[in-house]
């Protein structure tokens, strides 16, 4: 059996988010809606930057934020993800190459310039996303290296791998290899209305047992399983034989298995600036306990860390050390 | 006379601050002056690129802070500079633009590219910058408006406009308009070692009144006259006749005149993570005052919050809107 060289793999979509503090009134004018992902093309893109607050460019992408939040907080991590060879995705390697997260997917040298997405976010902290996934789009199964996927202790993926063609194939080729070499296979729900846009098809991953841990937040999870009613979400994802690890903002987080329902609570932060990235960021916390070996609080405890620490400043990448954070909560050695 | 259409003009080097969390060891290990600017080429940029912590990249260039924080208080702010027409140098006016400057210079459509400054920021908050200046060593007299220099109630010029040959014709140039239809121009000494590169230079500019405001911090000012004193340097600028203004960090800002020193402390702050801009989003606070007929302690204290909120996150550009922060605090109405 293979050694295990990385906590956690994440394959996902390479963006740069281009993010901007605005008011909600922009969000009304151009028919935003507010604190979801929304697909555009080059066009909207342009109105939309030209239109937007004064724009900051910060790496992003779910899968790639939550490997550098491992990573920070002393993981091994590695991210599959397709940028193009422009300005943008220099940034976005240089970036995750600072955080020392393993990143060799080969940049594409022509076609689509590398995704970003529009971020505007407003003074409640809530961002709403307009995405271009330009070389996203170019993420294929042969992108996934078997040696990697078997290599790490937890394959995670986003549920936004669904958008671009080939990726979902891509993602069920990574969870696969990773069932056959004994690894777990993690999904973030990603949000809403992708669980909206794929609702048939993340069911039959869970049902497949493709799928062994799920996170999600509670729209998602009342979205996934079409309900309004959280505790009728809850116990359907108990029912699915899945560990659900379920966020729930200010209200803190829980996990759910067939037997038992652990709770805490947020972490208190000085001042919320920008959510984008809290789902990202938990699941550092989440996975890096889990592949540590923590208890089941202590791996929620460091996602609710991790996801304080990146919703106190703009972007989706962490700031501070995680390390240093999680060691002065004796959360770790 | 013309009528004034804006409060303060900047005239400076149209730099993209590209900014990352970086430990000590890296600047002893890499040679950097801790606290610094240095001038770099492209190669010395590419390998600081590839070894600093992870890059964010948020619009900077001293004089055009100045501009964006002026106009985040609600004044009218112009800006002149130089980029290229590249994807760094669309973020640049995309972000000016966003903040509602008025941002005219044409973009160069050849040479080199949009400059950039790497900011190393350590842990106490301190930067260490190294600039790449590019397309700004493209800025010439021809692209000093006439028309908008003498529509401009303060010109604001940037020590750093020294470095690019010609940029410091385009300084005299919209010095002179500015002073023959009545208005006022200002410098800031940029830092200590521009302060040595240039001292001779600046010190004719104070002595011949090209001059009206200087800006300097406790370590320019000193660097200016050549002492290790800080009293003695107070003395030496109140004896230029030059309206002095003086920043000394968590120690507050004062005026200096002939008659009279005036003195305010700094604004308290929950957590500093980065001076980058500190000091020139106090002149943004100081000119807007000056521009508006405030008493001099009162543009002060609007110096001093507008630099209290560029430190408290990543970058040199205001995140939040400097008007509601100085409405809440009384100081305009």
């Amino acid at each position: 059996m293979t050694d295990i060289r990385y906590d956690v793999l994440g394959i996902g979509n390479a963006i740069v988010d281009v993010i901007a503090p605005t008011q909600d009134d922009f969000l009304v004018t151009h028919q935003l809606n507010k604190g979801a992902m929304m697909l555009i093309d080059e066009n909207r893109a342009e109105t939309l930057y030209a239109a937007m607050g004064p724009a900051q460019i910060i790496s992003g992408g779910c899968a790639a934020n939550t490997a550098s939040g491992v990573a920070s907080l002393g993981g091994r991590a590695s991210f599959i993800g397709k940028v193009r060879n422009d300005t943008l995705g220099k940034l976005f390697a240089q970036n995750i190459h600072a955080f020392k997260v393993s990143f060799t997917t080969e940049a594409a040298v022509s076609g689509p310039a590398t995704a970003r997405s529009m971020i505007m976010v407003t003074p409640d902290g809530e961002r709403t996303m307009n995405t271009y996934l330009g070389a996203c789009l170019g993420l294929a199964p042969e992108d996934v290296d078997e040696a990697t996927v078997a290599a790490s202790a937890y394959v995670y993926l986003e549920g936004y791998l669904w958008d671009p063609p080939l990726a979902k194939e891509a993602f069920r080729k990574a969870a696969k290899i990773a069932h056959a070499a004994g690894r777990k296979v993690a999904l973030t729900l990603s949000d809403a209305f992708c669980v909206d846009r794929y609702r048939d098809e993340f069911m039959e991953l869970l049902r497949s047992r493709t799928v062994d841990v799920l996170f999600a937040n509670e729209h998602e999870l009342k979205s996934l399983f079409v309900t309004e009613d959280f505790d009728t979400a809850v116990a359907a994802i108990r029912d699915t034989g899945a560990l659900g690890v379920v966020t729930r903002g200010a209200q803190g987080a829980m996990t759910v298995t067939r037997d038992e329902t652990v709770s805490v609570r947020a972490f208190p932060i000085e001042r919320l600036v920008d959510t984008t990235g809290a789902g990202d960021l938990f699941a550092s916390g989440f996975l890096y306990g889990l592949a540590r070996g923590a208890t089941g609080t202590d791996c929620l405890r460091l996602g609710a860390l991790a996801a304080a620490e990146v919703i106190t400043h703009l972007g989706a990448r962490p700031e501070r050390s995680l390390r240093e954070l999680a060691q002065q909560e004796r959360l770790i050695d």
